[in-house]
């Protein structure tokens, strides 16, 4: 039940966040110092920390740094700017507008008050972020459930959903600790993930450090792998999770699950309750956030397509929910998912 | 009917052979002279030229610069030695073994002469060269005459299969570039294709360089853009076609069939008869060949992956003829390929 050593995310009592820089990795290991929300909204748009649930929390203490901030506006216009900001870093996680909304709801409490109620907004950034690890311990446990089904066996995971992504353990990667550390996989096999790398990155160097097995592919060789079969279950996580169960998730996810429902190999999501919006009827009114063509072209600063092409940059694609076999929330397991299952858990709990 | 300009493979009349390097493009344009036998093993080995049929043609040369040098050896003796080195440069594509096959049967026909017969084996790879380009255009009137069927669409392609991977023109590539000479094809969408970037490199290049629409993704992406309907045909080549129909192809290819069959896109293979090898009865038979793991470790000189994770690099993969809709050759056309129907184009033709 133990969490991860690593640290994306860390709140200094003096009024600053330090960021891991997640650009660097595995190669460096450097530490960004986040004052002011503007800083944490740049953060998180040139990925110095990512991954949904990470970025909702980091979002949440950006909330706090402008708290602290000094100004001529009142707290309340500053605090309204510094929201719109953060709100803007990114466009498809919805875990970081479901942690505004939250911080707004603390705001509104004290909107009469003269000064800014930091204590407050402090409170509940770190509610989230603790959150955020407790319910990443009981997917573990409810997921590696699921995997105890077909153990032991490999898994495949895609991107990094591990502690770096999260306030720690990870959502899928933290199924795949849990499970690993009930005896029930025998490898993961992660996807270096394109084309930003975070599975070479960021999930191998994760798993590496704390002795779980791991061989690392290019995206491409996913089907030979499923057709050799070596892969019980998928597990990956998500941005956004619709009504209708439809999942928004890293650029390649569709691509896995139609092979994997092609090979036999089960498909699981992780994704905490603050990743569904259920006010989305389905995948095809997420909105999709494309990125820098630079992605492509250059390594460094050596190009690797002719300057000028024409480049589709798309970072996240829904997988429909008819190709998922789970979806791991921590309120509970939803399997086949749809509309009527994922209202279900979410009326029955609350 | 006009091939490409890219020359990648030159034949210089003093005696030796010049490559365009592929590694550097399109950063840099720099040509490779080939002097002996040894370096022609060494240059397909790092991929300096790389593609199936130009593999072949680049293996023919190489006997004919063995032929050329001096020693202490019998030329029978220092050809069957160069013979043995060039075979062993790469496992896969059988183009290799072929153009070896009819190299080897010159050099039977004049076993008993004093001299190694250089006239003859330089016509012989010099014919080739020249066929590879005819099969070319020939395929390529044939394949866009299957797109008609669907056009005016968009396609898809993965690695590179143009110009540079063949004696000219193209076998997937060729495919293409016929069908956008005759009005059929709105756009054609570049897989980048993990880890060497061919598609990036060399297709995206390529296309660029004739002004044909390209748009460049990561091969994750194949699922997005083929769910958004965009894509009529997938259009690959060949390193290697059994008996039954299974294609070993760029790794990826086998993902992207699954996919294609998945969304209702249609799968062509262009192939010339020099890449079957109806001795094997399938594609489980096919060797294939895994690559350095620094292909996925670095990028450059930098670390984009923990070192010492475990790798797995396999260049190729297989795909069921069940995935493939039709395999283009000179000879003809096969639809939905089946041992029966490769059997009798080739017995028909043979």
């Amino acid at each position: 039940m133990s969490a991860s050593s690593i640290t994306p995310i860390r709140w200094c009592d003096d009024g600053h966040l330090e960021l891991l820089d997640q650009r660097a990795l595995p190669d460096r290991h450097q530490t960004l110092v986040v004052t002011s929300a503007a800083e944490a909204a740049t953060a998180i748009r040139e990925m110095v920390v990512r991954g949904a649930p990470a970025i909702g929390i980091t979002a949440a203490y950006g909330v706090v740094l402008a708290a602290l901030e000094e100004g001529n506006d009142s707290w309340q216009a500053r605090l309204a700017s510094a929201m719109t900001a953060l709100a803007e870093s990114r466009p498809t996680a919805v875990n970081l507008f479901w942690a505004l909304k939250h911080m707004r709801e603390i705001i509104a409490a004290h909107q009469h008050t003269e000064a800014a109620p930091v204590a407050a907004l402090l409170e509940a950034a770190r509610a989230i972020h603790r959150q955020d690890l407790e319910d990443n311990l009981t997917m573990g446990e409810l997921g590696a459930d699921l995997i105890a089904r077909s153990a032991p066996c490999a898994v495949m995971t895609h991107c990094n959903t591990g502690a770096l992504a999260t306030g720690g353990h990870g959502t899928a990667l933290g199924v795949i600790r849990s499970a690993w550390g009930r005896g029930l996989i025998t490898r993961v096999h992660a996807n270096e993930t394109r084309p930003w790398l975070q599975g070479a990155r960021l999930t191998a160097w994760e798993l590496e450090q704390e002795g779980i097995p791991v061989t690392l592919a290019v995206d491409s060789a996913a089907s030979l792998l499923m057709a050799q079969g070596r892969i019980g279950w998928l597990v990956v996580g998500a941005d956004r999770v619709a009504a209708n169960g439809d999942v928004a998730n890293k650029i390649g996810t569709l691509a896995l699950a139609v092979q994997a429902r092609h090979f036999g190999v089960k498909v699981m999501v992780v994704a905490p309750s603050s990743t569904f919006d259920l006010g989305l009827a389905s995948g095809v009114e997420i909105p999709i956030e494309s990125r820098d063509a630079r992605e492509l072209t250059h390594q460094g600063e050596r190009a690797v397509a002719p300057s000028g092409v024409d480049i589709y940059n798309p970072v996240f694609d829904v997988t429909p929910a008819s190709l998922i076999d789970a979806i791991v929330c921590e309120q509970g397991v939803i399997e086949r998912p749809d509309r009527s299952a994922i209202s279900h858990l979410f009326t029955a709990r609350g």
